[in-house]
């Protein structure tokens, strides 16, 4: 290609459309590269925005990554604030752009287009959603309204316990506000498997937030001049300052009208390079779909991560061709912090599996975030899934208050590795007393998974689904202060010497604190010729 | 087998033996499983040692992770301390035995026989180094020891800087003493390349650590009651307590007598089961020698990791014969903290892929510990090395305040999976402001070690492998406090219109502060026509 004409633009900045335009450059001196930006800032950290909000960030210039000004000087960029793309004219390859300030339009001719457009948050229709104490938060602009008017509010509603619902209703807790968290589903964190997010939940009410579950919004009526929140229940809500983050939607319409391909939930269909079906055209980031490697199937993944190296992606393929390296697709990773406590995902979820009708096995376990004899040692949750044919993961959960990031990127190494349960028993992670631990919960997870494949743990996921004969195994004092219903008590130490008080035609049920001595009093148990069960997680998951 | 006359002995508690024995039991309840210990403790924290020293862990009872009695009731042992396995009579299949209070011998019979002996620090012949101020750190009699000189000693002087000896130092500076640390090697953590371990170096004599490296001891006087260490310089140093921590020798005494099977190092050879040149007899732990599954050759790590789960193998190995799971193999990850500074690996270190003789690349990059706008965020430095025919990672280093152990958890993974240096660009981590960043380290390596890969980047290791014509590209304020020597200061922003002031005749080698400006710099005078040279690293790293 003759670079000295080449042409390339690039329809939104921020992480997929500014990573796309600097990997151009260093591709290029001489290409012509445009970043429009319909917004007036054209590289900002839209995930610290919250943290903003809160105080976190106290700088609000740390969130202005570039500016239009500095790219230029960096990157060499023609950038255009306040330029919206308008309509693209495929067969002449050029794009038409309104001037937002004067209104005026231009056309400008391409070589390659980017599409980096990104989402925007979901606002459903329905009676009083206009009145402008509703915000949504997507920029910085938005997060100057927010800012501006939480100062005045006392009473703040959440709708939507999303990692955005979460992180703002920490960060408004931060600023002394009466929060209220609303969520339809019935969990924080749909994302995440239901008992996975109770120690979220946990911290929320231990921080002072309100949290609603399992009821939506139904609309908003205005009561001399005060604001209220009318839920799906008919339970009313009053509220100074309403932020609503249900979701985004991709944003599409240049998209839609230029008759490029979209998925079935909107977003623009891209191959491996990024294309959309039209490979003159590529799109990046939150607006686009990619694909899911485990199990071969389209995903969107509106997360910063994949935008940025989609960027990278389709500006190496503008130059490179197929020697370019393709996007692997998406496994949505993703980690929220809710006050002093974590949690995350990595690949499928247990619902997600199921509403697919994919065979999984899974097993969950507790353990501590380091050695558990230094000091500051937290526990740690995770659940592992895996295909139960050849033992592959796919996907794992953390929560608790330390070391949950590591877990999840061990665990997404793993899945990009094809590793199995046997690979996590013997994974070799760096140990140091205040680092981790000898056998560090992945081990554990893996060690547990092969126990269930082996048929040496025969695993009860909850109390609920427990049978008659529940032994609690943890001491006496233990069980006395946080009783598992039903159960009976037989410490572990005295289990040898008191099975004549079980019946051995009945399967046993061990339960412990953590789901690890309840292990060993099954293998006691079946070793003496019982059929013997251990509730996964412990008392201090199930509970 | 006949489980109910099935004998099991094991020789050395700890983390191998004692792993073996809990995983044996829970194979079986009839098993006879006697658990021999010289000393008097059957499972102890060995790695949490230097932190009761230190104080950091203030109850000694916390080290004692099991103890005799608890070991009987929890898993039905038959544990005799104090008792030294004398020989092994192979052909009869029994061991002598001797208690080592009364000094009267027992022999045992043994279906199968676990070592687990550990290994001895190296005490080298010397004049003077009977001198019993000077110890050396394995146990809790140790530990208590050196606990009681350390209170009157005012100056200590800590001998190896090791994983051992860089905890000491830092511990005995917790405790107010005057320490001095020695190294032989020209760097401390001999296991690491040299440039990578600087930042431990300086957080040592931050802290007021006096670092002595490229000096070894050469043995001890006495003078008027005091002790002097004399080095191989000449110099003599003065000390209250001398520890003593270079190094480690298997303890391969009874299997050397037995006749089995010893690596060239002297450790006991095992296969993929942990079975020794007997295949009655296993071997585990420190005193092992496995292989490493990167080249398939032998090694010996010392570390608690590998020592519990090959104790857990050999166990299985027991019950399950070929159906158990193989232990991997060990790749070498380790990490030790330094004050506020850490440092790690994973797999092959640069000098011992040179020493070995195998072809490798390898990059230097630093990158924030979590997102740069986002409060608390550090520098970590990740040095990756990869198989340039294939790609494939052979191993890494790094070091830092924060997030050190993740990276490292991430590239052991990396290396059981055997991705490439293609697969760490596109990683998909966990990533919110508190924790990472939308490009990990990891990604931000993976793409600097493609762009070498693909001629895009081509890289410098120093400033001493560098040409005449070297840019400074750093702002002009921060290339005058930190001059690079020879250099000339041409920030990036003006680079595009100062290229004339440089040889176009002459390779350019372009150097900054953390290594990405240097390679942004490199790139646009490679567009114009420059061969362009990026020093990896920046000056960071370099100075």
């Amino acid at each position: 290609m003759n670079q000295s004409t080449h042409t390339i633009i690039i329809v939104g900045g921020v992480a997929g459309g500014a990573s796309a335009a600097a990997r151009a450059r260093r591709h290029s001196e001489n290409a012509h590269i445009i970043l429009l930006e319909r917004g007036p800032d054209v590289s900002f950290a839209n995930c610290g925005l919250p943290y903003h909000i809160g105080g976190e960030i106290s700088d609000r210039a740390e969130l202005n990554v570039q500016t239009p000004q500095s790219l230029r000087d960096l990157l060499n960029l023609d950038v255009r604030t306040l330029t919206e793309a308008i309509a693209i004219d495929r067969v002449n390859k050029t794009i038409q752009v309104r001037d937002v300030t004067s209104g005026t339009d231009d056309t400008l001719a391409y070589d390659q287009l980017i599409l980096s457009p990104g989402a925007r948050p979901l606002v459903p229709a329905m009676p009083g959603i206009d009145d402008e104490r509703i915000m949504t938060l997507r920029n910085l602009q938005d997060t100057d309204r927010i800012k501006a008017a939480a100062e005045q509010a006392h009473q703040v509603l959440v709708i939507g316990a999303g990692f955005i619902g979460l992180e703002m209703a920490e960060q408004l807790i931060h600023l002394g506000k009466s929060v209220t968290l609303i969520e339809r589903n019935p969990q924080v964190l749909p994302l995440l498997d239901q008992p996975m997010v109770r120690p979220l939940e946990k911290a929320l009410e231990k921080h002072g937030v309100r949290l609603i579950i399992n009821d939506g919004i139904a609309g908003f009526e205005t009561e001399n001049a005060s604001l209220n929140a009318v839920l799906q229940s008919g339970q009313k809500l009053a509220a100074d300052l309403v932020i609503l983050s249900i979701g985004v939607t991709p944003e599409n319409a240049l998209a839609k009208n230029a008759g490029l391909a979209l998925g079935t939930r909107g977003h623009i269909v891209t191959n491996a390079w990024q294309q959309t079906s039209d490979p003159a055209i590529y799109a990046v980031g939150d607006a686009c779909e990619t694909f899911d490697p485990i199990f071969d199937v389209p995903v969107a993944i509106a997360l910063a991560g994949p935008a940025n190296r989609q960027g990278r992606t389709a500006a190496d393929h503008i130059f490179m061709g197929e020697r370019a390296l393709p996007y692997p697709g998406s496994i949505g990773t993703a980690i929220v912090r809710v006050f002093d406590t974590s949690a995350g995902i990595t690949g499928w979820s247990e619902k997600r599996l199921q509403q697919a009708g994919r065979p999984y096995q899974t097993v969950t376990v507790n353990a501590a975030s380091h050695a558990s004899y230094y000091p500051g040692a937290e526990t740690v949750t995770l659940k592992l899934l895996w295909n139960p044919e050849d033992g592959r993961i796919l996907g794992a959960q953390a929560v608790g208050k330390d070391g949950v990031d590591k877990r999840l990127d061990v665990i997404a190494t793993a899945i990009r590795g094809n590793l199995t349960i046997s690979d996590l028993a013997h994974l070799e992670l760096a140990y140091a007393p205040p680092f981790g631990s000898a056998k560090d919960v992945i081990n554990i997870a893996g060690f547990a998974a092969c126990n269930i494949r082996d048929g040496f743990l025969l695993p009860i996921p909850g109390i609920a689904e427990a049978g008659a004969q529940i032994v609690d195994v943890r001491p006496a004092a233990t069980a006395a202060s946080q009783p598992v219903p039903g159960a009976i008590n037989i410490p572990l130490m005295q289990l040898r010497n008191r099975l004549d008080e079980l019946d051995r035609s009945q399967p046993v049920y061990t339960i412990c604190q953590m789901g690890k001595t309840s292990y060993f009093a099954a293998r006691i148990l079946a070793n003496h010729g019982f059929m013997a069960h251990s509730i996964l997680g412990g008392a201090h998951h199930q509970l």
